[in-house]
């Protein structure tokens, strides 16, 4: 049972549903729809072709706004869609969540109300980058803006058991994200988490440069919050605009023009392959539950992809192989807080 | 006059002083070449039009390689034309400097043998970052990779100087690079030199995402070297990945393939724009002389370019104005050490 929280995205209720109906429909997967419950009620009373037994519905009477500040916001709307998400998924009415809202938001009410999993510090946040080999994946994207070795050890291992389970790569690489390759190149941070790294046995490549995170040689890449954030941000909007960059250079020469018309379509896969929207958001990783948060503008594209990922982790067992992994390397801390 | 290394770049000496002597002959700059005398001598006598009053050599036996430790090179080869360009600003025989060499070198030898600006704390590393509205820049680009606020702030006003000397950008505007545009946005150290920098009287915007950068409303960018370098990586691969992308997307597919083809020429002359030869390389901010530190692949483009802004950055007594703008604005250190 996946939770979907169908009001805090910045589109209207009805697409978050429709994109979790296609998932009841295609996957099979059951799910609690979280919102004004008169609203979700209207809607699938206009839906002839879905399995109303795989369709729960939770009245929730507000909303999270994305630009909240998400401690004072949690604290103060209990009713919130997000919180209730949460509260489920703490109970363990919902095995899973997808949200597409306030990522901070969505942060602290999954610490309020599901908890880390045992000896995780912090959980981390994954998100997929578009390489020339396919998709590899960066935490933390901007969960944690101040990060130590260990909490960077952890997302290492948090990560690879990820890319092994849900992207299904066969011993996925992982490297930390500095400014150059040699074992000497970084700074504190990283230096110390390539020390607590390179003698676990796995497929560990040390250091990587800012160039090399394209090329798709490197699996998971590691990186405290703030710069993966920044990192996540740059590129997606270099992407875009390297065609506006060419249409500026374009200018008025006709040939160029026609050529750029051709050549639209190309651009338009490339766009819809580096689209977040693909992979449903953000994946918040080592909490009790899984959980996806969904950028603000999710459609129903994003919302059945959101909620297939955090069926899929909960399916592989995600979180158990998690626990296993960090127990096996000893990077379990002892006599973990369960909730914050 | 300018000392320009010829010997430390990947391309042969003789490309880097055909860039020098394009300097002399265009911009009737002085140049002392530093490098193998003979091999100079050479190459001159086949030049026919060029003043030779205004060329002067020095003789150095040794390079530094791209690869080798800065600390432990500069230590060990005195007569590496790096080290010999330093040591003759250091004793005012140039007012400036272009190495294509290792920029760790080029900072190591600088500090050795020409000291910061009194009240500097650390020189800064600024690149030049393509943007819609021309040319923004970003310091610190990897020169320092643990930075305190002060050196941020001082970063933000030696930036803001060049930026308005250097590129004529009149009151040009200045950022802090972080997750967020809130001024309660950041890591401890952006949060604490958005407090430093607040309330002084300039164009100061406060903090700014990643996605803001190439959009050009924003001429100075403030970050510590370690998240720069991995910008500025980042950047560079994205815009030139992109191609390889559309390129992949588009197959065997004919009609976009002459697409493609038709719009190569606004691909290259954007090529060309993002190109760092056309600024010469990155500058280091905050010695007493001025130093230009080019790629690797440096050539005579961005040699002669390179040469152009050491030049420019001593007639328009950027050191002096950067000493001022500190004091004016309370962020001298006091008692600074003259050389390290």
């Amino acid at each position: 049972m996946i939770a979907v929280d169908v009001m805090s995205g910045d589109n209207p209720p009805e697409a978050i549903i429709r994109g979790a109906l296609k998932a009841v429909q295609e996957l099979g997967v059951s799910v609690l729809l979280v919102g004004d419950s008169e609203l979700i009620e209207n809607y699938l009373k206009k839906i002839r072709f879905v399995d109303r037994r795989k369709v729960k519905i939770e009245h929730s009477s507000e909303v999270i706004g994305m630009h909240e500040v998400p401690t004072v916001a949690c604290k103060k709307k209990k009713n919130a869609s997000v919180m209730i998400c949460t509260r489920l998924a703490g109970q363990k009415k919902a095995h899973g969540i997808f949200s597409p809202g306030n990522t901070g938001a969505s942060l602290v009410s999954a610490l309020m109300n599901i908890g880390r999993i045992e000896g995780v510090m912090r959980p981390g946040l994954v998100t997929y980058v578009p390489t020339l080999k396919g998709a590899s994946i960066l935490l933390d994207a901007g969960a944690n803006l101040e990060c130590t070795p260990e909490y960077l050890a952890q997302f290492a291992i948090m990560g690879e058991v990820f890319s092994s389970k849900v992207q299904k790569k066969k011993n996925p690489s992982v490297g930390i994200l500095s400014v150059g390759e040699e074992k000497s190149k970084g700074n504190d941070l990283t230096l110390k988490t390539y020390e607590m790294l390179k003698d676990l046995d796995f497929n560990f490549v040390g250091n990587m440069e800012g160039y090399d995170i394209y090329d798709g040689d490197v699996d998971v890449i590691v990186c405290d919050g703030f710069l993966g954030n920044v990192v996540v941000k740059v590129t997606e909007r270099v992407f875009k605009l390297t065609f506006e960059f060419v249409w500026q250079e374009i200018g008025y020469h006709l040939l160029q023009r026609i050529g750029f018309a051709l050549g639209y379509p190309a651009i338009r896969k490339l766009n819809k392959k580096i689209d977040a929207r693909e992979y449903g958001g953000a994946i918040l990783l080592g909490l009790k539950g899984t959980m996806v948060v969904g950028h603000g503008n999710s459609d129903a594209v994003a919302t059945y992809n959101g909620v297939r990922i955090a069926d899929l982790m909960h399916k592989t067992k995600l979180n158990h192989a998690i626990t296993e992994r960090l127990v096996h390397f000893g990077l379990q801390r002892k006599g973990s807080a369960d909730k914050e």
